[in-house]
């Protein structure tokens, strides 16, 4: 590197370190007062770990006893947990003027009541479970699905997520949605509420909002939007119900959007692919749209029954 | 932490404990008799620096004898599948009688000739590699296709995830191809049987189902569905074709759903974005979707129109 | 393992080994003179906790004077940086007869351009994080945003890709974007070009083409492509205008496809969701598909309404 290179690089460091200075969000430098990310998936993966006990392997711990290794596992767990939930909750206006011991203490409880809920997710996801095996001819094993399908994925993890929703921990329950959501394409809000027997079909996608209920049998497909009607006046908007109503037993093919919080899909309900709603339909309907008309133009068959295409008029199109 | 909190955390611990003892799917707890997921990740990275000797960066082998380096790499990938091909071959009802010694056998043979194919799967790739370079304007360089395509990457996967699928190793063939989805939002089944010059644009949302048969030079864009018609009676269509088949130099654009094991898509037929297809299409076809009739109303154009448009005016909205 | 086997194996790594000698772009092996993908991704990393310094944790050096870390983070990415456009710089027709000496020289010239540009990068940014604040209902606090929200994350990635590929500089810039499309399902090309305020809403399957140009307060939902009108005759349109153009204050809904190159989204304009469009839109207008039409069939309901709905019935269907 030469040494007017060096000086230039001197000078950026300087310009970006003064770009700092602007007060704006993006400026912020108070690292230890922001929620880590990184320890916030750690949480996820050895929660998995915790829920799926015989599924997700641990490389440090290396035991025979389950038992021991499980109960240092979920000791671990609660204190990082309770570390990040006590930084979360300093960001709610609720505790504006608690004192640091009362956040201290809120943390605390809300991580132990979370984990007093353990074993009713799990009971809920082995519902999940049952629901994708019975649901997904694809499926020949049930360890399969807790090993590889997203679907069931994104719904654990948001059954998660949503507990500290529910809490009332900022921040903590998108950061783990939003993770599901990369890794799987399924973008459930931790505010939705999700009934038992959920199952998600291949699943990248689907978008379910914030005030969602869904009932219990629910079968989704990829590409479905369980959305707002309207996103004008977002202000009037927060804290709203302003995402559908989906009763028990209803199935939701592909690409449908379905919008709106006064929207109730009734019970048994089964909407078709890409159907677009945004009223109520009745129990027991059978929604479809009517039938896309197409033009089919055979013209070109002539060119693409040539034995010797052309590489240059394979990319043939159409829009 | 206070005595009450951790009175309370050994409560909680005793009871997630118990709760493993429910004898559902959730509560199995025999680690080692499942394939392990990061190990079979680890495998697909290795494939591909198999299959790529030159663009996959290995950081443990800094060797400039890249064969010696190579041969290393290939039989460690061997030893590693095969101890993952044996526990999961025990999974299979065709196992349930069989010694350990006959399932240690078989899952030699099984590794053995899935690595016979990868000269095959590498010659096929390099087809992938020339039709994504060829069938996308913005391709400047074939190196770029290698190192950031999802559409390569997740063609690549299922090419060798579809060889262990044929040999009949259970669940692994899965999570490679779940792997690949998590990555790139391309869902491809290892059932799915893909020609020579696949090409995948964009790939996010496509979903392609365990018994779709697709030929040669076929392009498929972002968001297509090669799907079963019905997905009632889940027992009754396990292992049935329910998926489309597609014949060569088909292209299918963004959006399109093709839907139904009896639907063939004839050759050099090009299907137009968002069409819904659940019948045959004669080979040479062009398909598309009839004038979408779009209300356009320019009666918002005054307010939108003012130089100083007011914050929150600005999300305006529509469905 | 067998004798036999080991022999097996012997020759399966000669076949593998002698494959790699056909010459093929897929048999390349120099892999010193590939950029590395994961230290372009270790690069991006950093660049993200150069734009938002309070937010992404370094676990390598902990600091309390946060100016000598991030200048001895901005010096070390300099430095990576740097050599991996050398060697992508080597690729580029324009440095075929460049001595080493001079592509050297460019790629240090580049790297500085390229980091002089990181306060205008954060300026903007910046702006993009108010706009996900004011257009999200379900935002509560900026932090979230930044920690969780796949579209800034993408959005940002793509503003520092555009500014290499304005440098020239090839493969690097869509490796990067290429990273931002795995971990959120957006995929922007990094030639695309992003005014300020810039919103994505769920993000999943947004694919915004090369030649895109988008105005100052865009907002667009999932599922969007702003793409090519066609893709026959790829040589003709290698770095031409093929994709629309985005004017100020514009919202595109989930679903809807705007294709072309001289197709216009005038200012104001709100695209409804899956609208198809291929022609310029004038400024202000409202545009949205016509009232699906939708066959909805309750003779099921008999069926559905009884209480002791069969498992088998339940995953009941349409199309």
């Amino acid at each position: 590197m030469t040494n007017a290179m060096e000086h230039e690089i001197f000078d950026i460091v300087g310009d970006i370190l003064k770009d700092y200075q602007n007060g704006r969000t993006i400026d912020k430098i108070d690292i230890f007062n922001q929620p880590d990310k990184e320890v916030i998936i750690d949480i996820i993966q050895k929660l998995l770990k915790i829920l799926f006990p015989g599924y997700y392997r641990d490389k440090f711990y290396k035991s025979y006893n389950a038992n021991s290794h499980l109960s240092i596992l979920i000791e671990d767990v609660i204190y990082h947990l309770n570390k990040q939930i006590a930084i979360a909750l300093k960001f709610s206006s609720a505790y504006e003027h608690k004192t640091e011991e009362g956040i201290q203490e809120d943390a605390g409880k809300i991580s132990l009541a979370f984990f007093r809920k353990i074993p009713q997710i799990r009971a809920y996801v082995e519902t999940d479970l049952q629901a994708a095996f019975e649901g997904d001819p694809a499926a020949q094993y049930r360890e399969e699905i807790i090993l590889s399908y997203p679907g069931l994925y994104a719904i654990t993890v948001n059954r998660l997520a949503h507990e500290l929703f529910l809490l009332g921990v900022p921040l903590i329950p998108r950061i783990m949605t939003e993770h599901a959501h990369s890794r799987t394409g399924i973008d459930i809000h931790p505010g939705a509420t999700l009934g038992k027997y959920f199952c998600i079909d291949h699943g990248t996608g689907i978008v379910i909002g914030e005030t969602t209920e869904i009932g219990d049998y629910v079968k989704v497909y990829q590409g479905v939007t369980l959305g707002a009607l309207s996103t004008r006046d977002v202000e009037r908007l927060r804290n709203k119900k302003r995402h559908p109503t989906i009763e028990d037993h209803v199935t939701i093919y592909s690409g449908a959007s379905i919008l709106g919080g006064e929207t109730v899909i009734g019970a048994g309900a089964v909407i078709g692919g890409n159907a677009f709603i945004t009223t109520s339909i009745a129990a027991g309907s059978r929604v479809s749209i009517k039938n896309q008309e197409l033009n089919i133009n055979m013209q070109e068959c002539k060119l693409l029954q040539k034995t010797d295409l052309e590489q240059d008029e394979m990319w043939f199109y159409t829009i």
